[in-house]
């Protein structure tokens, strides 16, 4: 493989406007082909004719996708963890067994996944606000691969898709947001209230059924049937974003002015044991990291660059530290690898 | 008043063999004045006569004890409340109404209470393991004092005290302890089983009934009624704490060996928090004092001193706080200025 798996940081948001708030933008598109049963049905002869008819189009005479194209099976562990921590591979397809693969732009914002839940997903990431960048992302790559292949597509309903809750667009868009202010000032319930009106997921930083971890919470559209890609887009763009990136500013704000002493202390408190540690676990890391972007975006620390931090809380995941560290540390060497990262890092 | 309340840290052991598991060692007499009914049934002028006698024998020509006589009521709140965190005053004669008194020796190490629980009440504390001068001390006040006043004495029973519990010899011998090995790797009921076998009493560091702080333990003899002083004091001195100090020795070896790794990060963390937090409670900054005192007796800090630690054990309460930082600094102050003295100590 050619591609750098650890390059351009998907959460590096500093350089973003509204960067403060929103870590990350995603768009992603579920398609099936015509005539092949959908994946959870599938034999491996048909996984393996859908990977081959997708391969085409990405490594073909007819490639217009640029797109690398990697067998999963043909992958060592490292790389492929690497990509699940990266949020380009999901953790389900990195496992599984049956033919599967992706396909990944130079840059690894854009990839499309071959037989995951769906054969085709179709994915964009990219830092900050970006929405409608990574829509053009998806739009365009979905635009190329339907000019060699039909997609399963019904009139009525729309793209067809192995779980129901994708049928319509078969789109996805969800931002990663960082509330530490608005937690901090207990008015989170203002933004599940935001949610449910515009029939909004939000979600723990891992997404479904996790917990939340330093105050970042994924929100993503529910349901695509009934509307256009653009609009559930605008949903997200322009209803539900502007509101919550402002009250959570108006948070910081707050906080500033009244707690500034408790702000100083969470922060320098954070920063000392991220610092000082020697053994640090993952979760509890992102917890710090947190503490210390909430302190940087508050002026309260003027020393470390916001990319620092935004880059810290993918570099810390396990997969990232053998890749940068050695691919055989084990699982208990690796929080001392992890504290030797941050101590690099928050020193530089 | 003459005396510094703030001079000569008890806790300060580190030069003192065996101080880096016995902070302090501590002797008191309880004693009653025949003819006087005991404080709890004396009136005020009872009170009052009692205090009569022993600034008498304090401050009159007779003055053989060297001791300064300190009137509590003429005493301000900051003096008072530091002379409580010291443990030179209970916090029971501090805030009770009836007349009582104190009379401290120059150097703050031996003290008489009067018209605390006993009207007497003689007591000595030195830094490390000093349970033979701690006794010499006592017994020399004890001595002078029936000079000149004639104590309540029963042929069967001994001195007489308020509480039957102090009945016999009066005496009650302390020791300070830290034991932070000895619970890391889980083997503290070895030393309640001790304390058990030699009717000693373990308590936390603010004794009875009070909350296990910072690994810290108070051991006292529980009876005193049998045993003569000397016996009392050599039951701590020779049977107990030789033991005790060598599990805890061991402990710490073990740990070092066995769990460096984890104890570096416990103590980096510790100093880390100490070094960065801006408010810190007392409780919090004990128990992180306590884990870098443990860094230090195990060699994993070398740059800091155990005296620096032993003294700040008594430095970061309230009111010594305010006597350095200034007496109005309220409750919510204190937090900042606990942080600011902690951050001053440890990078001197």
């Amino acid at each position: 493989m050619k591609i750098d798996p650890v390059q351009n940081c998907p959460f590096n948001s500093d350089c973003t406007p509204n960067g403060d708030v929103v870590l990350s933008s995603r768009a992603r598109l579920a398609r099936n082909l015509e005539g092949f049963p959908f994946v959870h049905r599938a034999s491996a002869p048909d996984c393996n004719e859908v990977t081959s008819l997708v391969h085409q189009i990405c490594e073909g005479e007819e490639n217009s996708v640029s797109l690398e194209w990697v067998e999963l099976d043909a992958l060592d562990v490292l790389t492929k963890e690497v990509f699940v921590e990266r949020h380009l591979v999901s953790s389900a397809l990195a496992t599984a067994t049956h033919p599967r693969a992706i396909a990944i732009g130079p840059e690894l914002s854009r990839s499309v996944m071959v037989n995951e839940e769906d054969h085709i997903r179709i994915q964009s990431i990219r830092p900050g606000v970006q929405l409608q960048e990574v829509l053009r992302d998806v739009q365009e790559l979905d635009f190329r691969i339907e000019e060699f292949i039909a997609y399963a597509f019904d009139d009525q309903l729309g793209f067809l898709t192995a779980c129901p809750t994708n049928i319509g667009t078969g789109a996805r868009f969800s931002v990663m947001l960082h509330l530490p202010a608005l937690r901090i000032i207990k008015d989170l319930p203002k933004v599940q209230n935001a949610c449910e009106g515009m029939s909004l997921a939000i979600r723990g930083y891992r997404g479904e059924g996790s917990k939340v971890i330093a105050d970042l919470f994924q929100v993503s559209n529910q349901v695509t049937l009934g509307y256009s890609q653009e609009q559930l887009c605008a949903i997200l763009a322009n209803d539900f974003l502007p509101t919550v990136i402002a009250w959570e500013r108006k948070a910081r704000d707050t906080i500033s002015e009244m707690q500034k002493d408790t702000l100083e202390d969470q922060t320098f408190r954070a920063f000392g044991i991220l610092q000082n540690a020697r053994k640090l676990g993952l979760d509890e890391t992102l917890k710090w990291l947190g503490a210390i972007r909430l302190g940087i975006c508050t002026q309260v620390i003027e020393d470390i660059e916001l990319k620092t931090i935004n880059k810290l809380l993918i570099e810390i995941h396990p997969y990232h530290l053998r890749w940068k560290y050695g691919k055989e540390l084990t699982d208990e060497e690796i929080p001392a690898y992890r504290s030797k990262l941050i101590r690099e890092k928050l020193s530089a």
